[in-house]
């Protein structure tokens, strides 16, 4: 290249020997350039860990202010109601480690590439634009660290995942009505070796992960000098827990491997198995009919059904407990979630199971302006109503109830800090179950329409009820450009396949 | 969730006592399953390292099997030759630690979101579908580490990047024919702090750690308690090298400024810069007409050109030979590319550079059936031939030459190893330039059609160039599937504007 030879020589002559059109200009830019360089740079040496203020942040809201809603976490509870808010009344403050919504019921397909990663993640700026645009409204990349409901204040710490040179810093942000959000994590039982060698599926890097590792060991399975053992063991994918989510992604890497790999790795087709594990019934929450029909399918392409208990996690082998090895290239773990160890400690009322305990409008009893939604919050038992599944569906729906609660609050007034106390609170949250799909992969699914495990109702299974499935999803993809784009994945995936590219 | 309880209670009692429908074809699959997985689980004992055969491999082929061609790398070069190649002639064997091709020029694009990563990637089974269809044609997703020329062998040992539990292992193939095209690295000219603190814009993981970082930065100067010195540093983003890659790269990004930041980023939209560093002239090896354009045109766009050389690159600035002190939140490295340590390790005729030195024919002389395309060769001086730029284009160029080539020798029994010695090679590898192009965003390209840097010929500028510019990469974009990404990648990015969200 011309000027790479250019840099070298320009090194060992002088810039103004070298005369070009621009170097006037050049030079120009640079000096000015350079003096705002300098300045700034002298500065840089106060790490942003010191700000000008000891320990900056928001401070409580000025009459001349909207009042300021902030809500802890990004999933479908959070989100659900950032988009509900009227930010005519409110300014609206996000703190979460995500600046997206992962939109989990499509996660499973992207592990294989039936969709891409971008397709199912929502940017926060786009489900509540007045965050990216109102002088008063933010969203911080940061985790909250503690919860102040005297001083109506919660305190955080940015999130900088080690990138070089950005020290994470702590702050304040004061608000009005507080919505926590915060979602749960997967349940490892204490079980050893879990959380070191088992991926779990919840967030897009989980599903990335999969990716990386399913098509590694697909390559590393064909080369030479591998044993026929070693072989079995990369190529043999195991999942954990036979929920809906370990189910679809059961499906899903079936289809993957009946589909893509017999066509792109010829060579080791035969060496790859599926293999679920689940200590009850798959899918217990459905009815007997649907489960024996998706135990049916599933076997049918190729997944082996397995009934036990995990006892230990090694890294290249589990181990079951009457004492089975089962040896494993890929362990995915989706045997359910609970709250987080920062929910545990957050000195709220509780109810069962260590959720945070809230009453019939989602109020945190005993503090003001608290709020909690979602799978960390669970009814008091003095609602006298049962702890709701950690399903999106509930968390969706009690967003949606409490930003149009809270609209209405504004509305009478009581948007402020400590001004809603003695106000008619409305109808509470009531809770319709609209029924429960999960997809088995080979275009078919279960949809089960009954209110709750015991009642009657309508469920179907098989082609029907997967496009039942499919659109009720795509329909449920919150922008329209992630709807678009996640047609036009299920297109290509069905015209060219499944893109095999480890990127 | 029903079946957590249902885990929990069932590893309370043994599983004889609960009676499904599927419980005894549930024990029945894990006993089959189990006495297969113990088997296994005995044997992974032996690691992948110590296969049966100490050094296992491919050995030379037989006269029962077809003549076997080995290719080092994946770039434009080898890509090119194994889409070429007779697969009814030859095997192919690929070695590589990349399993996809990176369509290089565009991608700047996908730093800022305008086109998706796997837009860009090629898997080299939709490249060359023999490699993973016939018996007995492959992709190893390994390294080479050295090469034998006296008896035909390629040393290699796979990659595993850091994934647990798979220690890398070494195996031999043996060859037919050796095409060599291992491509180059970015050079450094051993500037200190460069690789630790700079992004090159090579491969799809640098885009991707591109975007992460533009987007964490954006994020964290938005929040409170960070410095307008530290805000102004996190968003200041320099590019150094104003080759082609640099002024596209720099060109995206203001474009990704002006449309994306102002909106979604309206906080902080007056704090980030692009500053690109040249030490000589930007685009150097285009006429200066286009030059003074290009400058013009980024200089509008908000780009600041700064002429100076890099002398020392610490964590948060990089300090120029004049002593200016630059302080940076991203920092991206384009100052061309030299052969890799590897390449230079070669026993193998050099040519000026360190470049391995190839004939007329694209031959490594003085040894039998060795070829070397792409960044990695350079013409002999015996030749009298100049060496060729290290361009997409001459590579895609020598690698269609040398497909042909092979293929003739082939056809006329030349195939085998040592049985081409004493042939007429037919006509001489000829370079013809089909001119230069680079983008500057905003809807506006350079296009160079001159033959050389000093000859007389056509060159244009601004809307029209852009739209030859794009139709031109979108016709040489290799698979139809990925035509179609780039087309709608372009098409959302113009309707919905690019995706933010940190995946």
């Amino acid at each position: 290249m011309f000027w790479l030879r250019g840099l070298i020589r320009i090194s060992t002559s002088s810039i103004h020997k070298t005369t070009t059109i621009n170097t006037k200009s050049y030079l120009f830019t640079s000096l000015s350039h350079f003096t705002t360089a300098t300045s700034t740079s002298t500065s840089t040496s106060t790490s942003p860990t010191k700000p000008p203020e000891k320990y900056a942040g928001l401070g409580p809201t000025k009459s001349d202010e909207k009042p300021r809603v902030v809500v802890l976490g990004t999933g479908w509870a959070g989100c659900r109601l950032m988009k509900g808010i009227d930010t005519s009344i409110y300014d609206v403050v996000c703190v979460s480690p995500r600046n997206h919504m992962v939109f989990t019921p499509l996660l499973a397909s992207t592990c294989v590439g039936t969709l891409e990663f971008r397709s199912v993640a929502e940017p926060i700026g786009r489900i509540q634009p007045a965050i990216s645009r109102e002088p008063n409204s933010y969203f911080f990349l940061a985790k909250c660290t503690s919860i102040d409901t005297n001083t109506h204040q919660v305190h955080c710490e940015t999130v900088t995942d080690g990138v070089d040179a950005v020290d994470p810093w702590k702050f304040k942000v004061s608000y009005d009505k507080l919505v926590i959000a915060l979602g749960s994590e997967p349940t490892t039982f204490g079980i050893h070796g879990v959380k070191e060698h088992a991926i779990f599926l919840r967030e897009v890097y989980h599903a990335q992960e999969i990716r990386r590792k399913l098509l590694l060991n697909l390559m590393l399975s064909d080369v030479p000098g591998i044993s026929e053992e070693e072989k079995s063991r990369l190529l043999h994918c195991v999942v954990v827990g036979g929920g809906p989510t370990g189910v679809e992604f059961s499906g899903e890497l079936s289809d993957f491997i009946t589909k893509d790999v017999h066509q792109r790795y010829a060579h080791v087709k035969n060496y790859i198995h599926v293999t679920l594990i689940e200590a009850n019934e798959i899918l217990s929450s459905f009815d007997d009919r649907l489960r024996r029909y998706a135990s049916k399918q599933l076997t049918k392409s190729g997944v082996r059904l397995v009934r036990g208990i995990v006892k230990d996690v090694e890294p290249q082998k589990l181990i079951l407990n009457d004492g089975s090895e089962v040896p494993y290239g890929l362990l995915v773990w989706s045997t359910g979630v609970g709250p987080s160890p920062f929910v545990k400690s957050l000195d709220l009322p509780k109810a069962k199971g260590g959720r945070i305990g809230i009453d019939e409008w989602l109020r945190v009893p005993s503090v003001q302006d608290v709020f909690a939604i979602g799978d960390c919050s669970g009814f008091l038992e003095s609602t006298g109503k049962p702890i709701l599944p950690a399903l999106a569906q509930v968390a969706e729906r009690q967003g949606k109830y409490l930003a149009n609660h809270l609209n209405k609050i504004g509305k009478a007034g009581g948007a402020r800090a400590n001004s809603a106390k003695d106000m008619d609170f409305g109808e509470q949250f009531v809770y319709k179950h609209l029924g429960s799909m999960a997809t088995i992969g080979r275009y078919k699914a279960l949809v089960d329409l009954r209110q709750s495990k015991d009642a009657k109702g309508l469920s179907m299974a098989g082609f029907t009820s997967w496009f039942i499935w499919r659109s009720a999803y795509l329909t449920r993809v919150i922008s329209w450009r992630n709807r678009f784009y996640v047609a036009i994945n299920w297109l290509t995936t069905f015209v060219f396949g499944r893109d095999i590219s480890r990127i």
